[in-house]
């Protein structure tokens, strides 16, 4: 599996796991065990949240098992087509109600994404494909799984074995590669807004 | 400055990092420069997002410098006790609209929540104070810092350099040691809802 530094350049000296980590979408087919998936679970365990209220909660469904069509269906055809060579699938879904006033809770996706993102940072450390989306039927997720009216669905992610990037169509090759970003002077400033929009 | 693991324990394998993270409050009141600072916001730069639309920005004021007072005054008292020797402090921002379709974005707390947590990781692996806050006022910051509509407040972090426990309040030394976690079962299921409400 090639690294996000082979082609990306930080402006600002990071731990390169940051850069090396990305979201390849060409996977074996290999299941992953459920103890293998847990090391991922588990680095999200311990992501911040505010007053440790720990809003996330994860559904997932590995490859071979009963529950894995459901979960594959929910996802948008252009998902499906390189997800057939997950190992799994994953809902990240939020506890809405803040667990000290009963209130809405403010932070509920903030603090699940941070989750998400210790996730996906552990599968890259494991060696395996982390692939978050947004491509799914959200509505058909909440029916289909169950989720209770306060929690949110928030994302679904694929992990997977690493593949050459042959197994996946032509068009989604050219795609293998890791993206960039904007430069921080468009996304970070010192004081008062001054940022495009 | 103590790490997690030292009181935590992960019950799978996980790389050191995540368990030894954790939201000190104690902090020396020395300055970080801008270049310090902005290691921390090249790691949340490279998080992923939906679409790679990246919907975070960042604004921040260092101590000693004429921002410091506004951002400042937007913490509740309880976090001011402690922030009062925090380097900078930071407010987090996401773009609520997608920016393919122009409609409201699904995953922009999310995303933002991931880029969060990169930060959070990289100001620990520099041995800094990484604390995040929801304890502000959300409608102030906007005001006061001038933040587009469009944009939503996500939440704050101080940042600072590590101190020993004794220049907190007698109180806040007793809350000074890395916090537990839920233990899994209660987070993650495989296939449909069976989690505790």
């Amino acid at each position: 599996m090639i690294t996000g530094s082979s082609v990306r350049k930080s402006a600002h000296p990071i731990d390169r796991q940051f850069l090396d980590r990305w979201s390849p979408r060409a996977m074996s087919g290999e299941p992953l065990s459920r103890e293998e998936l847990l090391s991922l679970f588990e680095a999200a365990r311990w992501a911040p949240s505010s007053g440790n209220q720990q809003p996330w909660r994860m559904l997932f469904a590995r490859r071979d098992t009963p529950e894995w069509a459901t979960f594959f269906g929910l996802l948008a055809g252009g998902n499906q087509a390189w997800c057939e060579r997950a190992a799994a699938l994953v809902v990240f879904v939020s506890r809405t109600l803040n667990s000290y006033t009963g209130r809405t809770s403010v932070t509920h996706s903030y603090d699940t994404g941070a989750a998400w993102g210790y996730f996906a940072l552990q599968g890259y450390l494991n060696g395996y494909v982390v692939h978050g989306m947004e491509g799914f039927d959200y509505e058909r997720a909440r029916r289909a799984l169950g989720i209770p009216e306060e929690f949110r669905v928030e994302a679904m992610a694929a992990v997977g074995r690493a593949a050459p990037s042959d197994v996946l169509s032509v068009q989604l090759q050219t795609r293998e590669t890791p993206s960039d970003r904007r430069v921080l002077e468009q996304t970070v400033c010192e004081g008062a807004w001054a940022l495009p929009g």
